[in-house]
């Protein structure tokens, strides 16, 4: 076995390597991959595809000052690697280790922290516009700041972004840059399932057609009809489109937006994608390049099913299968979901559900293959799932649409326009609400109560457990109007010693007490799965002699009126959310007590600060912002005082 | 001089007319509108552009049952004549009138209230599937429902419209669709700035280069080859195709989406149509029935101009002149904000003005004018805009982005990942924040600051007046982070009395006192405009007897600390925004008030309730919901006492 990646260090040490050693270099990284995220968790299928692509573009372009955007950006591992930072790889998503995501907190090599899908053409477009007033702005004699070197831009998509609607608007206005600007798109073909979407069909349909033979053709007429010294770009552009254009039915669609369209090509043969940078980074104009690669490639558990590993938990590897570390026994508030919600569609065939590329994710396996005719999924086009929920719920069914909280962001307006203003009973099942632990910033759901309770029409509720997944879930398919549900990525607790109150059927805007004491002159109010936190308290501060009451909310929106009549007596409420402070639970309460005009100095919120929150383990996340039972036992024991 | 329209009530007298009688009532209609909206004002250019076409689906669908879904809506005035709303044009957009836009409240005819751009395709999708459940299940023996007609669905979508990306969303998922669905282009070619997007060029190189014979030739082309009794749709389809695809470079981009595209037809020739619409409207597909019409037909400055012509004040004809009735001299918050703007830019190279088809609404034309390399259309692609300034930003530029409070819901999830999470120094400009006056709930800006303060990063302020719009802009633009500066659709206020507290620069998060009394126990706290009416209510108030400080917030995040230490020696606050309740400026004063255990009983909020507040006047919105100088000077008494 080779061992040049040892001696990888930055992208100097790749550009510096041959061809074959290349190819040797993408093995030991792909070997460092699988054994890295074996033993972290991690991405693994997609970042397995690029590998060769990523060291292409390494040895052709300088990420120092050139611009590398990843769309999503979970792709990126092969990058970090060779970018000084393969000894983080220990700790990758882990406290003190590396994001799983670009973070230019990280390193110069990273422009821009992402984790959403199909913002890397618009943010291409932007920085692409930015280099060209800085050159226009050079060649005016009066201006006499430096010349610096063109900076390059390269914008990596996969095929499951590409069908975003903010990619489609990048595309569309790819016309605003008069300079060079690679778009790279990165068909996998199962990124997504191949049946969701036009395009992807049309994709796949274009990749069946193509032989290994036709893309090395491709390759070698795009090479040899770049433009040499002393012949016009738009000319060369104009040749290659012309002799290759009747191998490539997918270039219409990029044609009709008026981007030149080089490809398709193979995405593992590094020495043409070499190549092919090197003569599409001299282009003054934007440009596509679509390379086929495989996801998963060379780890065979992922290379069959690459949507199992497309992230992943910890596993361990025995010859050519694969073990997943997991918890033992415990079930998610994600799968309670799922199987809650495909039951109770046993009985109501009038449930939809929804989502956008997070089958999977969101727990509803079991209801796809329960009720097939009743399941879709868009790929990544939120506004498009929450749309289609909306008609959906005026032909008089019962959608239910499952996104997480991060990525229900892309629906602010259309949750505004096409369910809050025609007051539609579509049901909002809010996965990954709050904090998300290992992915970090860019995944956390800390602004969903803020943004959905804005909304006119709308009622809030979370589940604290199991059951009141159920009863959440019975309540909003009977309610009249649009209702959210929102719970974390977590394990549901036992909750088992209130299980009697948390039995009770959700009622609009009313809350259980679930622990009460004639001796309390204190209310711990939890918003959710943060029950768990309030009830440790509780022990805790019994065993001091502070007795509280502890009251499980389970609405956000309406507030229950009971919360605010406890400021009468009590000395005061402590609420607690796994949100943000701003606009969240908490800031409801402090709405309503101020209209109600109750004379209390004494409310206490306990969420997450005005900050962004780093990766580390969910657990971690809570206990560093104060949401946890410590913090409630301190704020109870100074109102006791 | 024809008088049908008087005799139309309902799509059923439309139904009755022949073809000739119907070109007749067009003009009956188009004339009516003119005049209608010369006395309302209200959305001019695009109605009537789609007479014809108006009239020609009512022939053939309807749209009792069958639903018709018009994206943006504004083009609804010809379907509101003729579905019985004709006498309520005299009040179009005020109170007791009707809406200019959908309203499911105003008429079975209306299935949703839209506003916003894109949803129509997506909305469909949702209704058709619906309606293929229904079908499906009716075809279940076991099933004893009653069997109803098949409910037809029609998208009308215009140029500008599809290239939105939950258009192109929509586009992409046309085939979960497996029954009639039919989409209406609307090509109206001048319904943005042609040069803006490729999809945009790409329409206009189609449609110059067809003829009007061509268009007849098309149309026929169609007709001929549609499916009779006995034949297979599919068949059919692919006929039609054959026969025409020589004429239609248009279809590869639809066809590439597998779409059935036909097209481009005449949309004014409302014999041919009405035949399109019969065959179209038997197929088993969804289809795309692409169709030219003329923004602003008939009515000749509208026809010069019609971008101008687009949402229009009342105004008066002088045989072929037009003369707008606008108010004296008054100088709107719009008009402030673009000339210092446009003013500032002379001396800063780095402002780049960024808007999604707002240009004139934003009030940017000078800034266009002056600036023309420094200026960006992106069409109305709100998300693009947001994230072309995050790279912008990123390469060093002051990035200003001016898009409408109501629109920019578009990009909260950008905001919030493109912009604050990278901490980028890009400038919000929220035109129409609070209420909007005649457009109503589709347009009004009540969620800003919530949807804004919730994200770490963030600066949020808006000026009072003139003056702090040019201040506000000089602290944006020298502050390194994100900054929002919101201001409504109003004139600015004289403010006079206060101008020199106002002129004092903006610093982050420092309010200005601007009356003060020592006999003051109470504080009345304007964000924004709003000042104006809390100058009003201080006037009165002093000639009760009751005196109180009145404090211009100017900054929403961070709020000034010294409006909580009010709260120690005064009997109270009072805190007027023109935005909703929840989550917004009081609400943030709220939470800083609870954190610094400050007696939160003394706070009163003003606000919008939590609700959609009906078109009507702005000023009669204000006052309806209490943020006027009344409700002021009423809080004010009851904490006096």
């Amino acid at each position: 076995m080779s061992n040049f990646l040892e001696h990888i260090n930055s992208p100097a040490d790749v550009k510096k390597l041959s061809v074959p050693q290349l190819v040797e270099l993408a093995e030991e990284i792909r070997g460092f991959i699988i054994q890295s995220v074996g033993k972290t968790g991690g991405h693994l299928a997609s970042n397995l595809g690029v590998v060769e692509l990523t060291l292409a573009l390494h040895c052709v372009f300088d990420f120092k000052s050139d611009k590398l955007l990843w769309d999503v950006g979970h792709q990126c591992y092969t990058h970090k690697i060779i970018t000084g930072r393969k000894e983080k790889f220990a700790n990758l998503r882990h406290f003190g280790g590396i994001s799983g995501f670009p973070n230019p907190a990280e390193s110069q090599f990273d422009p821009f922290m992402v984790g959403h899908a199909g913002t890397a053409i618009t943010t291409a477009i932007g920085m692409a516009i930015g280099e060209q007033l800085k050159a226009e702005k050079k060649q005016n004699p009066k201006n006499e700041e430096k010349n610096t070197d063109e900076i390059k831009i390269v914008a990596m998509v996969g095929d499951a972004s590409i069908v975003n609607g903010t990619s489609f608007e990048g595309l569309n206005n790819v016309g605003l840059v008069k300079r060079q600007m690679l778009i790279v798109l990165n068909d996998n073909s199962m990124a997504i399932d191949a049946t969701v979407g036009a395009m992807a069909k049309y994709f796949s349909k274009v990749r069946l057609s193509q032989t290994y033979e036709d893309l090395r053709k491709t390759t070698s007429n795009i090479l040899e009809h770049m433009p040499v010294i002393g012949k016009s770009v738009e000319d060369a552009i104009e040749r290659i489109k012309k002799s290759i254009r009747m191998a490539l039915p997918a270039s219409q669609m990029f044609e009709s937006l008026r981007i030149p369209y080089f490809g398709p090509v193979d995405g593992h043969d590094i020495g043409s994608l070499i190549q092919l940078f090197e003569a599409l980074s001299d282009l003054n104009h934007p440009a596509i390049l679509h390379v086929y690669t495989r996801k998963g490639k060379g780890f065979s558990p992922a290379d069959k099913g690459p949507t199992k590993f497309h992230s992943t938990g910890p596993f361990t590897m025995n010859g050519d299968t694969v073990e997943l570390t997991s918890a033992p026994g415990k079930i998610t508030f994600t799968k309670s979901f799922g199987e809650h919600l495909a039951e109770l569609a046993e009985k109501d065939d009038k449930i939809i559900a929804i989502t956008s590329a997070m089958c999977d994710g969101t727990g509803l396996m079991n209801f796809k293959t329960q009720h097939p005719g009743r399941f879709y999924d868009v790929g990544i086009a939120e506004s498009a799932a929450v749309d289609i929920a909306a008609g959906l719920a005026k032909s008089g069914f019962k959608p239910v649409v499952c996104i997480y909280s991060t990525f229900l962001q892309r629906s602010f307006d259309h949750i505004a326009q096409d369910v809050a203003l025609q007051n539609l009973p579509v049901i909002f099942c809010i996965d990954r609400a709050g904090f998300v632990g290992e992915d970090g910033p860019t995944h956390h759901g800390l602004m969903d109560i803020g943004y959905m309770r804005i909304m006119p029409n709308f009622t809030l509720t979370a589940p604290a457990n199991d059951i009141e997944m159920r009863l959440a879930l019975e309540f909003a398919l009977n309610h009249n109007g649009p209702v959210v549900i929102r719970y974390p990525k977590d394990y549901v607790p036992d909750n088992s010693s209130v299980y009697a109150s948390c039995s009770k059927p959700f009622e609009e805007g009313k809350s259980v007490t679930v622990k009460s004491s004639r001796q309390s002159k204190i209310a711990v109010i939890s918003y959710g799965s943060t029950l768990t936190q309030a009830l440790e308290a509780e022990e805790i501060l019994k065993k001091e002699g502070i007795h509280v009451n502890v009251i499980n909310a389970r609405f956000a929106a309406p507030i229950d009126n009971k919360i605010i009549s406890l400021l009468k007596h009590d000395k005061g409420i402590i609420t607690v959310e796994d949100h943000s402070i701003a606009c969240g639970f908490g800031s409801a309460v402090l709405e309503l007590a101020a209209q109600s005009k109750q004379p209390i100095n004494k409310i206490k919120i306990l969420g997450s600060p005005r900050e962004f929150i780093g990766h580390n383990l969910r657990n971690t996340q809570l206990f560093q912002v104060g949401i946890n039972a410590e913090n409630i036992v301190e704020a109870a024991r100074e109102m006791a005082r």
